[in-house]
């Protein structure tokens, strides 16, 4: 009996803070399965600029209108989420060959680990073609305008924590 | 009322010959969904080895346990086949980076077309990351054992294909 | 004395047609430079769509505005153009990695037959990242919609184009 | 009124330190532009090999001869420098594949701070395609010759620097 | 006189731990060459998971059956080691696009310190596509199962280590 | 017992005509094994600008002082003539990333029609990143110098033939 949930997906990341990008993916997924689980990575070797519960709110609130998505924080292994559910697939943005290498290599190796699983590219929408998370956080930090970045809950808090670190 | 198909998508391709890749995507992807459409892609302007006819026949004969595989050939632009059917997903299989490039752009037009469609990227599992179906065909030429990248049905019609035109 | 115009640039291509990408990156040039040399490119060996004078006559078209561009047809090696006029610049529209590749091996060979000549990559803007012109040919040919790729007048003259040949 | 100066350029750059292949992309830039800004970044978070102060009067002496070439000091975003003195043009040195991706994305991001920035990437010679300041940096640490790849002045700042830290 | 063993090869990494698709690459080469150099590299300013002579140990014992393999520890850069030696050649097993534009560069600095040397690519055999060390220590931390990557032998080592640090 | 030479080698190309990069690869290749075959490939779907025997003749006038190098016309699959023979290593001459995604699939390619060939990537050196023969060929028809880019006998031959095609 295959017992595989094929129409089920996980879509994993650091989120740290959630973009405009991040959410185009993510609606765009959770449209196509019955269920979409947004896992918000908690590695304890990474210093994160939110904690994960951080994140976890601030996506719940700027998705509490899709009632198919979960958000779980996670510290182990993504692909052993997955696993451990029996979720078929995962769906990972893809925005530029830049990101398509590593991606590849590590959709290898979550294949290994979980043969079932179907890593799955989305391009990312030419819009939210900017920088990573990284990149807006630094911005932010010199005080440049991220207003296009990520929604305006998510500028306001990381302003917060900027003027808190200086 | 969204009426796209979310569960439904089209696999397209030239399929000629199809080779043991094209199967590995194929049948991984109609695990996916409700229905998913072979798309046999006819093109006036290019020069088959295999008639569209054939190319569908083959496929049908080597699919035949997959009931929820549809094989149509189609002359017109692939994303109209999605978009008159509201078909929501397209699939597409890649190797490596060598076909990333190619494949985001073409992702990008077909979204400009038809919106609603997403097209998802599927890694080839790596024992079919092989030359394509015209290096299959020219090392058929030559007298090289292709056993090992197409279905021993399809080896045979090449072989036949190949004496023929000598 | 050194009589290189470092204020003058070249723009080659073969605008077959002429899209909103090609526009987008000429305009922005056109800003760069006192004087920009469009170059309409007309190899004997290639099968163009449009002749060489119905291209220059489109792009003068819809350039009529900008006076310091110049649309000039060559049928020659497009570095020998820059050289026998001195033009300092060469300016050439990279869409995505796809396209860096072979732009960077060229750029160093016409480095090598004009040492001064210097090579300029231009990022097309993200909502220009479309097909090429020979994908908005094939997808006009198939009845679908380009409107968003080319300007109106150009879009006409691919429809009766595409008409007469069919 | 349009009151970009796009004949001006920022030339932004660690520097640390500055190597042949950094001078020829600043020696070819100045003679494209009426005014070149060589902009040594000094961002807080990350840890130099030389200082700010240094690097800039490393550069000042190397390029002491060329006039219209400007060296400063900046410590916010890069962008922000161009977008306070509206300058309109953004030089990015390109050696190969390996940098376009990320400079693509950069570009992208830019222009959204900056929409009337151009980022123009201009490429290294190949005789100067060698590894980056750091890995020249890790040479001389381990006594290997670099004199083909810094100024000699610069060979010499070096070795003092690292024999001061054994 | 030409003095150059251009029959010998040095073959270097971190090997932090050894895996299957290290062991891969080093069997290989070293029926392509009299002699093969495996090189141990010991950079005081990384943090390595095993010591030097952990790793030496390991593949000391995993390639004890190869008479023409030497192991070596080196400290230095690697391209000294081959030029005080005056081995001809050295091997990078290279796995995909990824890993190819740093290589390349790193190979062209190495020319430049040592210019009798070859640096030649040996594509790694494609089941051995995985995630690098540093991923599979990873896992392992997690607990996944690492066997298909390492040697038994080192996956015992790594666990052993794991659970020491917890 | 294996009889796979592995001190021996193949260097297969098209060779139309051979450039200054062709040689810089097959010299250097030359010292590396006992023997060296370059394979001048003679495709019949090809059409060639030299014949294949005025490609071989020129090499071995360019090649006439390299005692350990054959050079042989092959009309079949080029692994094939290594199989026949029981050569055991394969190189290929690689420029950068542009070539090198074709070359890893050829090279995998290979390795499933002939397992114990190895097939080894030689980057070009940096001053040979010029266009391939096809370009030469072009920028010699419109009358550019191509002095720097292929050997006097070469340039002559190409020149001749040019004169004699108009």
């Amino acid at each position: 009996m295959n017992v595989i949930k094929r129409r089920e997906a996980i879509l994993p990341g650091s989120f740290d803070p959630p973009t405009n990008g991040h959410l185009d993916i993510i609606r765009r997924s959770a449209l196509l399965y019955d269920k979409l689980y947004v896992i918000v990575a908690d590695n304890v070797q990474k210093h994160y600029f939110f904690s994960s519960r951080e994140r976890q709110e601030m996506l719940a609130d700027l998705l509490k209108d899709s009632p198919n998505i979960e958000i779980h924080v996670w510290s182990g292994l993504v692909v052993e989420f997955a696993r451990q559910r029996k979720i078929g697939v995962m769906i990972r943005g893809v925005r530029a060959l830049v990101d398509f290498g590593y991606e590849f290599e590590l959709a290898m190796t979550n294949k290994q680990l979980y043969p079932e699983l179907e890593v799955l590219f989305m391009p990312t929408s030419p819009e939210y073609f900017i920088l990573r998370s990284s990149g807006i956080k630094e911005m932010a930090a010199y005080g440049a305008d991220i207003s296009m970045m990520v929604p305006a809950s998510v500028a306001l808090k990381i302003k917060e924590r900027v003027t808190l670190l200086t």
